[in-house]
């Protein structure tokens, strides 16, 4: 069956795809966009657009570890215990200062935890073991111990060689990364830039979020919802309102957008009924059509169309199903467009700690909500999962996958879960330090 | 022993405090700050200044979960098998609209998904399982099967009645916090203002990150770190530069930044040697000191002092210290002043990934990794965690707590873990969806 005959369809017969084979239909257009430069600050939370290699060793120098004397590891080795050996004081070497002398047998230098160890030095003797005396005018350090050659010296590279990788294309800038690109001298970082994305909801019922509610409607939630989560992806999102359901008002809307953006997210107007604008709106065109059903709960209606190269998700109206639908289809695009290494969701196995009886023929996306106990992830369910259902959206930190299955699932079983973006929610009451 | 005495110290000896003593010692100068209102897009990662009631029930009518008809359950329940019942339709509701009639036994109105369920109606029967004709030009639906009163019907309240708390003041702010935020009709949220924190470092061997290397000198890479953690914890950075080690202009930048920002934190200069300004400066003033020296590896040099109400936090010079030391106790001041709930890191358990041998007499932060196998978590110490390296920073997403022991940890021993903020990285690369 080819992909024209599988988007064959009524309105009220859709050809549905599982959500790998729907993801990987999208993802083939999430093309990585342009490099742009900008400052290491505003750097953190974008993507690295290429790799950054070490251009000099780190640390650059062989560095004291300690304030003390750098000295011959050699010239410690002939005392006995007890004895004490006396080295000229030949240098004093602050932090950012470069040694004047090299430092010969016999011969010491004091030295600043962080300077550069001089010439000739293999090790550094802490302050507080040694002692000082005046000989002539000389300064003199005492040794009592024994000390090996190496001991406070870190050298030259031993946290990076000179052209080591130091950072992948394809990683999110975190605080860690600033430091290694800071050390580096590297003012200004190569990241990709953020994908435009804009974002409208279609339903006569809607309100905006400052208008007074009144009878029969509902204030626009999803719209701003999409907003944030464009915005945690490292998307840069663009509101486009909410329209009424009228199909010319969509189709010159969803026009528009695909020519001024680099993806469009739409909620709502996708089930069968009558005034599902934007799945008439999508069957009108359905060349450009890449899914109109996905086998999965909430948000089976979940479509997708490409127009001009850029891609067009049409997510459910339902909350619940608008919220899994972005995780599943638009994140992994935005990410995707950013150049990051894993645009999905990572995927891990938790214990399910309550249990879960709804079954389905299409695998269930569930919100739940993570523990960690005595080193075992927990995953439960929150309370209703409705896909209408908004309220239980922000108690959410993974989404359980139910594949479907005849029987429901006990407390006990093992799970695969989605991790969702973000600290694990439940855990932050349970904190101490 | 009073605190007074407590401080009494020489330079080489100084009294030191446990982290959870240190940590306590701090936490009661970080004062919740000022509420202001930002417009609901800004408000996601800023913390509630005040907790959120539902203004009205959550749905606020009861609300259609299917295309088809509004009717009384009651109706169907005379029929018998293969039976079909024919039901007048004397009204058409779509979303948002308000219903014209009331429904009485005999008559159903037709109805669209999310769209006001009319007085009288108790269940909603879906499109698909009806038909239609017209009979002397009215329009009919036929029902074929039983169907139970409350089916395909949210009642208003479903999610959140009138009144009920939704959100906790001191929670941060998710995408999914603002679809309930949006839905109530909130455009503008009442948030604790972000901390001012003036950042500084000290030291004659720094250089700016865009200089160029000379012999000797490092590039001030803890500034931008520092700047990049305290905007991932919701604090407003200032930057104020490094500062070479004289102790007159280390006293006037850290007077004015004082009676400037909310928080000071600065790194460098806080060791026992000659060049150690901080140390010097804040042993000055010493009925300030809140603590000078932390039993904890890296990071015991870490030093408090409080100046007209205003915190002054000076940590290690030493990478690695820097951040371990931010962690325990800067991010802690930042989140309390916002008012956050918990604003310490996260306690986790975890299996020892690998073996640990380093042992000391102070309770070691072990830079580390996180990974999960089949529902376990593992903590995996990073190659090298010494306090002076800069370079494992970026791959650490916890701190391993080691408590002083005489042995070290073997791999399989369970260990109590700090979560660090963000993602676990490990697993990105882990990922499937």
């Amino acid at each position: 069956m080819n992909s024209r005959e599988e988007v064959t369809h009524s309105k009220f017969h859709r050809k549905a795809l599982q959500v790998k084979e729907a993801q990987s239909r999208i993802i083939e257009y999430a093309k990585v966009l342009d490099t742009e430069e900008v400052p290491l600050y505003q750097s953190p939370g974008r993507y690295l657009a290429e790799p950054v290699y070490a251009p000099h060793p780190f640390p650059a120098f062989n560095r004291s570890g300690m304030d003390g004397y750098a000295l011959i590891a050699a010239d410690t080795e002939v005392m006995n215990e007890g004895d004490l050996i006396w080295l000229d004081i030949v240098d004093n070497i602050p932090c950012g200062a470069v040694p004047a002398v090299d430092i010969r047998r016999g011969t010491a230098a004091r030295i600043m935890t962080g300077a550069q160890v001089p010439q000739g030095a293999d090790t550094v003797v802490m302050l507080e073991a040694t002692e000082s005396r005046e000989v002539d005018g000389l300064l003199q350090v005492g040794i009592r111990k024994l000390h090996k050659a190496g001991r406070n010296v870190t050298p030259i590279g031993f946290e990076l060689r000179e052209g080591e990788l130091v950072l992948p294309a394809g990683r999110m800038i975190k605080a860690g990364d600033i430091a290694v690109l800071a050390a580096f001298g590297i003012p200004f970082v190569k990241v990709i830039r953020r994908p435009k994305v804009g974002i409208f909801a279609t339903g006569t019922e809607l309100l905006e979020v400052h208008e007074p509610l009144v009878p029969g409607k509902i204030r626009n939630s999803n719209s701003p919802m999409l907003e944030a989560l464009v915005r945690e992806s490292g998307g840069d999102p663009v509101m486009l309102g909410a329209i009424v359901d009228d199909i010319e008002l969509a189709r010159s809307k969803v026009q528009m957008a695909l020519e001024s953006y680099d993806l469009v997210i739409t909620t709502g107007g996708v089930s069968v009924g009558d005034y599902d604008i934007m799945g008439d709106l999508i069957r009108e065109n359905s060349g450009d059509m890449l899914f109109n059903k996905v086998t999965m709960r909430p948000g089976s209606v979940t479509t997708a169309a490409v127009r001009g190269g850029t891609l067009l998700l049409a997510l459910s109206g339902n909350p619940g199903a608008c919220f899994v639908g972005f995780h599943l289809f638009a994140r992994p695009v935005i990410l995707q467009m950013q150049g990051a290494v894993q645009p999905f969701l990572p995927e891990w196995t938790a214990v399910l700690g309550a249990e879960y009886s709804k079954v389905n023929n299409y695998t269930r996306f569930v919100r739940s909500r993570l523990e960690i106990h005595e080193g075992r992830l927990y995953a439960y369910p929150v309370s209703i999962d409705e896909s209408s259902v908004m309220v239980t959206i922000k108690d959410s930190d993974c989404l359980i996958v139910v594949p479907p299955e005849e029987r429901g699932l006990s407390a006990g079983d093992s799970v695969k879960v989605l991790k969702l973006p973000g600290e694990i929610r439940g855990l932050e009451s349970m904190a101490g330090s």
